[in-house]
């Protein structure tokens, strides 16, 4: 029994298919394009991986930004919900989620059976969310995989004092002309947006184990800052990205 | 009896001398530089202007983000108090102040006195100040100072769903890509820094007469949205720019 799962953010698509509610038979994540492109696209690969056709899908569950305007999915999702079924999965003994996408954040508590119950969430302001990271690494001329590995070079993270995205890119560009190197003002950016979250992640309080998951949790300049600043140990799936997806597809197999 | 007030912001440095508390003899403003060239310009230039020599000045008083490295002062105090002190003195029916700098606002109550009573701050986040109309004359390619005539120009405001000046930058570059008038962006811009700085002013309070100062007080692109915001009439002087510096010189003869 096959149910699908897509997850529409802002800045990419996410496909999982399940195999009984329990098995991920294949995931794809494409850069989100206009409209449904990139979500057609990614459900086109997790199609083509399994050697499945979509009528061999009982279930088509979208969440994410930009699940309303995907009319293939039979059911539509808060990506809340998704990501606390997602990670549950996965990380069975998980009390809270912490999930930093391309442009918001979100901290989720999660009861031991992994139902939701309570959560914060920023979507209004770019700091502390993966668009920080864009602008910071757009003027230090750097890919944004690249933050990662100048992060780790550093052990003396530049100081950045203030929170807002504006603010702080004319901080970085006037210590950068004071000569400040490279790996310590990407640490130092990645530090911010682990204060920003970190922040966040108090005001539904922080109960072990903690996960990280969304885009930007990939980078583990951003995770060995947030472990500092909450000062706990933050496991973490090389999957994190497919949460939101994997848990719409377990939505999906609950619905059969 | 002269006195010196000099206002040092974070984009202009200001000077004042006034004679005997009540008449303005000398005004400068000049764009701030580096340390404290940028003042010690706008003091030559009053000092000039005035044909008076720092001699003749009784007492000088420094006020804004930069007056703890201004050694000349025999005073440093907040814009704050120099902010109702000036207001007052220009417009003695003034019970509300807002002043939007080129990184900060803040909305300050008076008494019938001229004394504060109350005030709140945003210097954190960039969105409501001159610093959000910096970035989008950027990305429009118009000069600050342009902004005002294009505002007027436009009888429909665009709409500009962000408050934050990075998702803002993002809609207003995706509706200019779309064919959006110069004008209507312009005056949703100057809408949203209104919209933002009237939240702020809503939290001490709205008591007529509402009087605007500031360097961004000086475009009635922002005047007029705050207007419609606030459903008041609002004052504004020419001088606006010079409140604090004025302040500083006032609070300078009441010390005399
Ligand atoms: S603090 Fe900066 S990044 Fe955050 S909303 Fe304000 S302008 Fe945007």
């Amino acid at each position: 029994m096959y149910t699908l799962g897509v997850d529409i953010g802002s800045t990419t698509s996410k496909a999982v298919i399940l195999e009984d509610g329990e098995n991920i038979v294949a995931s794809s994540i494409v850069i989100a394009t206009v409209g449904t492109a990139g979500v057609e696209e990614a459900v086109k690969n997790v199609l083509n991986f399994s050697k499945l056709e979509l009528n061999d899908i009982k279930v088509v569950v979208a969440t994410g930004y930009g699940r309303m305007n995907y009319d293939v999915a039979d059911y539509k999702v808060s990506e809340l919900t998704c990501h606390a079924l997602g990670v549950h999965k996965e990380f069975p003994n998980v009390r809270t989620v912490i999930d930093i996408g391309g442009q918001d954040a979100k901290v989720i508590s999660l009861a031991a059976n992994g139902k939701m119950t309570n959560f914060v969430m920023n979507d209004k302001c770019a700091a502390g969310t993966g668009r920080f990271l864009d602008v910071m690494a757009n003027i230090l001329n750097l890919d944004i995989q690249d933050l990662e590995v100048e992060a780790l070079k550093s052990d003396n993270p530049a100081n950045i004092s203030s929170t807002c995205t504006v603010f702080a890119e004319s901080e970085v560009i006037s210590q950068l002309a004071t000569g400040r190197n490279i790996p310590d003002l990407v640490a130092g950016i990645c530090k911010s947006v682990a204060v920003r979250v970190a922040a966040l992640a108090k005001r539904v309080g922080i109960v072990e184990e903690v996960c990280m998951s969304g885009g930007v949790a990939k980078n583990s300049g951003v995770r060995n800052a947030m472990s500092k600043e909450l000062g706990v140990d933050i496991v973490f799936s090389k999957d994190a990205q497919l949460m939101g997806a994997l848990g719409a597809a377990i939505y999906g197999f609950k619905k059969l």
